[in-house]
């Protein structure tokens, strides 16, 4: 394709552009952006973030330019380059480990290195002995081996009980055998990771000895090893100190098994990365949200149908109710997300203290289930446990399925790659099925519950908040029943939410225990009631941050009137949304609510979609991402989405160069940029 | 990486593997696959597909082995290639043009002819007067040209009216002059045809005169032009000829513009072509059906909670309720979309007929209404575009969001590339947003449900179902109320589906000409408005093809009783889990039902997936996929999932030639397969 031409150069789009259209938006609403993003984030985190940006946008090899049109084997090319220089600037700007994260978060790819920063050397630091992290944390964290985490197999991602690789004892040479059985057994998923990594952490069942063939389940295991894809071992002898051992070993000399001592220490390092993906749940979807926010304010299409006869020109996309009512629940669903993220977080926190400070080896190491079957009602951790299940299921269910709503809500361009929601979208989707799938994990949600429910009904439970609203229930169910008043009283919408939760376990508790009903033929009930629970959470968090004693001051200290106004609008329009579009069904049946106030609650949303409205461009800028992050043609700050998408397809796209010959009878197929022909055959000719 | 060495190539999967299990799966049910196959696709349509796949799966330019590793630039080239060989064998072995749709359906991908072979030809067909098709029509036939259709434009998608590329009218020299005033107006979305197309058909706004301005809008208009891959014109003159004439012309004499006569012939196209998405979207949702429910066949993880102390083994996954919940009621929706499908495709071609014998000219035409607004209730056309609009973004939204399900229900390997369902759901995806929006087009379909109800309150109405069920609706609202017995009764729950969609158009119109509400305030009412019309049509379509006199006839006469009655059972789930599932507070709030028989419908659905998980694979073997068009390790008909993503990640994969150097301090990035290095800045060292 030639230059474009001075004609071409010349053209702008249509008036009024996407700048001007983008400044009216912002100067029509008076939220302090920059006073509320400090409050959400932190003046810290969003100076680190330019800090990094600077550094990150001044390097060649993070250009982005060909990102959208590179294959599958150039991008992983590309990629270790990036990762390598990653730590390369590491070194160089002495970053911390919490700014190696935030430069990983403005890169936004998956780099070869990644699951040795994270997995590989998490493993080594919590489930490796002071011997062991001697041999091998020190030159992990130095990238002299570079490690991945192998777990997954062919035949075996949820369960990781039913792993087929085994590591067999060997008590006369003191090493353990690692094997493969069959080709189900191969480790999979180690992906790319597999072309960098020379060390990995396997996962393998442990056999106590090659006569008795004792299954011992869950048991970690470390070891060197081949660099591969994928990785088969057939018959590998490795040393007994390759055996991570900080929680569970064999002993040397006996050959015996000893267990871990508190499981739940285990599970606390689950539960933290759940939370996490609880916050990062709100972050990814404010990046969908962004970009089609701000596209659908430049964007415009149809006149309204009741316009005036005289009106000119063609009506903004998001003054549309069907647009509106796409986006701005998910942008309320953002903050929503942020603060229940936030929340759990805090709650990880004050746990891992406690839990320090009790002595180990008070639990019943004899038993083998997960911490929310443990002492129901007063263990915290169970609680926290339960809770970071349902909310990594749902919060990155919402986002997954947010994404997709925000690149449906840009119409065809949606579609393009420079939407830049494309293949994060799909980058992002596997969140959904990793650290529990989210289907498998509302099992664990429902079987607290469950346990919850008999103790308060047998009076044996502690006091928390599970306990308290299914106290409050059953209190109630026969005597008052439920009153709430959703639409005059936010205190009272919370409290309808409490009472779904309370009425669908008790509900689930019957068919369980009184009917005997068979635990599968119950998962569709538990996966609801876990997303109920869910929900529930995240309308309680988001209405603690804004009307819990010490959180609301923090806010009225941080904050304008304007800006606690619009965050208690999104606030029920969360809550008022999330209940009428499809769970409306659940509340009547629990007798939550009428069957009026749900058809008073859809009108509700109407009008705070129109109140929310003039705010939602400045509500996304709030989230301060950079348009380096975005990548986003649709997305950008200064609303140029015509001349970014034309610029891409005109200047950036490597296909322009080649020449196709369409003639369905010629031999030849294409003809490259230095003139050279391409045969049928892939042959030049 | 080496080959794989012996003790690999001996690994055989855990037992049992998936070859046994399918065949247990096929020995339980009694469902005479050919039989039901050749009743819902006829007998000379599956043999036609065998003979077209014999051709296809023996020539080399289709071998599909590296679909999966290559980029985009690689993919296009291949997709060239196999286009051009397309048309060389079509002449080759005389295929009819049903055969080479049907070879394109086998190879599933859109390659560079696509849009020529579709909407280029069907314009020049539909639009072209005689002369104009001697011009053009015959060469496009023989590829001596080939063609695309630039309609979008960067700014412009839905809205046809308002694009922005101009065709002026010069009286002095009998040409137009066609021009792109702004960089908005670039013809845009021509994608990879832009690269093989040397003519266009280019939608554009005609302007009389140079001088007056006037704008006509909606007139298509043809004419030769460059190749590219987005479209700028420039003051670019061309004859009067190319203006496509048959329905609307310019009278070159005296420049005076003649609009169509009939607009309903123009409409007639979009029906037919929304007809056939819907038919699609029901093979569409079925590979994804068909490859997750082989796989959750042979997947097995975990026990069941309750199997015995002494059970061994893990549960294959589609025994789960949760799986079934989410697959079984998407295998009913493929059979119900293919019904309600063919039900429209023959409704389209009575009314052809009926077209065809009316003369021209009958309508007014100085009006520029749809379809959907010209004489409701008499005009079949009009019920009918109004049902294709409906069915067309339900159908779609249905198979779209339910590939993504099912990807979902394969667990991780859902998201390996080697499911087969990835790129396809990425494939399938724009045709939500295609010839309409999903969400636009519920707008037409509202307007004439409004316009129905109207004419039933008027007493003017004709008689068609659409106006029968508004009146039932308003003869029974006040007087006896809806009695229906949903789930002892198969037409009353058809009938609970129509009194729903009934009571929500009244209330939409109470809402617009009584309240006068904006329509803008209406677009959520109305999406929900026009997505219950489409239930209540595909709910209708299924029962019709089990009930209605002559089909049930046809059905008796061709299939046993085995198979009629697991149909019954899956119309009975797509209904009742459509009502369950996310409607259900329509439903209530309709008093089409009572919350009782809500809660007793969801354990009929629980009830109806036990009896149809038996049936599971024989029911997805009837849609006949050869494993070639599915080209998916986990959908495989032999079960042997295991073994083929291991020969595809092992012997397939181009990227285990490469290895990477991941010392991050090394210059050397990578090496190639003959030994060569590429540092970081991409140079070969």
């Amino acid at each position: 394709m030639p230059p474009n031409p001075q004609w071409v150069k010349k053209l702008a789009p249509a008036a009024p552009n996407g700048g001007e259209l983008l400044a009216k938006e912002r100067a029509a609403s008076n939220i302090d952006v920059d006073q509320l993003a400090e409050y959400m984030f932190t003046k810290e985190a969003l100076d680190q973030r330019e800090r990094i940006l600077k550094v990150l946008a001044a390097d060649p090899v993070f250009d982005k330019s060909q990102n959208y049109f590179q294959g599958r084997d150039a991008r992983i090319k590309a990629s270790l380059g990036k990762a390598k220089r990653l730590t390369q600037l590491a070194v160089q700007h002495k970053w911390s480990p919490e700014d190696h994260l935030c430069a990983n978060e403005l890169l936004t790819e998956a780099t070869p290195y990644r699951l040795h920063d994270t997995m590989f050397l998490i493993t080594l630091r919590e489930q490796g002995t002071p011997e062991q992290q001697k041999l091998f944390l020190k030159k992990a964290e130095n990238y002299e081996i570079i490690g991945c985490y192998a777990q997954t197999e062919l035949g075996h991602g949820s369960n990781v009980r039913g792993l087929e690789t085994t590591a067999t004892w060997n008590q006369a040479d003191k090493t353990f055998t690692i094997h493969s059985p069959t080709l189900t057994a191969s480790k999979w998923w180690i992906g790319t990771l597999g072309k960098t990594a020379n060390h990995a952490v396997v996962m393998a069942q442990l056999i106590r000895d090659m006569k008795t063939h004792e299954v011992l389940p869950d048991v970690h295991f470390g070891f060197n090893t081949m660099d591969n894809g994928f990785l088969l071992l057939n018959q590998l002898k490795i040393p007994h100190v390759n055996m991570l051992a900080r929680f569970s070993r064999v002993d040397p000399e006996t050959g015996k098994y000893q267990r871990p001592a508190n499981p739940s220490l285990i599970y606390g390092t689950l539960t933290w990365v759940r939370s996490n993906i609880v916050l990062q749940s709100g972050s990814t979807l404010a990046r969908g949200v962004t970009i089609a926010t701000r596209y659908c304010a430049v964007r415009r299409q149809f006149q309204d149908l009741d316009a005036a006869k005289d009106a000119v020109g063609e009506n903004q996309v998001l003054n549309y109710t069907m647009v509106q009512y796409r986006l701005l629940p998910l942008l309320a669903a953002t903050y929503a997300l942020h603060f229940t993220g936030q929340s759990m977080v805090r709650l990880y926190q004050e746990n891992q203290k406690r839990m320090s400070a009790a002595a180990d080896g008070q639990l019943d190491a004899r038993r083998r289930p997960g911490p929310e079957e443990l002492n129901p009602g007063t263990d915290l951790l169970a609680d926290l446990h339960a809770t970071s299940c349902a909310l990594k299921a749902y919060g990155s269910t919402v986002a997954g399925e947010g994404l997709e709503t925000c690149r449906r809500a840009c119409g065809g361009h949606g579609y393009s790659s420079f939407s830049g929601i494309g293949s994060y979208y799909a980058d992002y989707l596997p969140t959904l099925t990793w650290e529990g799938d989210n289907y498998m994990l509302t099992q664990q949600v429902c079987r607290y519950l469950l346990k919850s429910a008999r103790a308060v009904i047998s009076g044996k439970a502690g006091d928390n908040d599970t306990t308290r609203i299914l106290k409050t229930y059953l209190d109630r169910r026969d005597t008052t029943g439920a009153a709430y008043d959703i639409l005059a009283s936010d205190s009272d919408l919370v409290a309808a939410y409490a009472w779904r939760v309370a009425h669908m376990t008790i509900e689930a508790l019957q068919k369980r225990d009184v009917e005997k009903q068979s635990w599968n033929s119950l998962l569709v009930d538990f996966y609801r009631l876990s997303t109920a629970h869910a929900q529930y959470m995240v309308v309680k968090s988001f209405y603690d941050a804004l009307f819990d004693k010490e959180q609301a001051q923090a806010l009225e200290n941080s904050l304008d009137r304007q800006s606690v106004a619009v965050l208690h609008k999104l606030f029920r329009l969360f809550a008022l949304h999330t209940l009428v579009e499809r769970e409306a069904d659940e509340f009547f049946a629990a007798a939550a609510t009428t069957a009026r106030q749900i058809s008073l609650a859809r009108r509700a949303v109407m009008a705070l979609l129109a109140e929310i409205r003039p705010h939602a461009v400045r509500l996304v800028d709030v989230w301060k991402f950079p348009d380096w992050q975005l990548d986003s043609s649709l997305g950008r700050f200064d609303g140029r989405v015509y001349e970014d998408m034309f610029h891409r397809a005109s200047e950036l796209n490597p296909l322009n160069d080649v020449v196709f010959d369409s003639n369905p009878n010629s031999k030849v197929l294409f003809r490259g940029r230095r003139g050279f022909r391409v045969s049928f055959e892939g042959r030049v000719c």
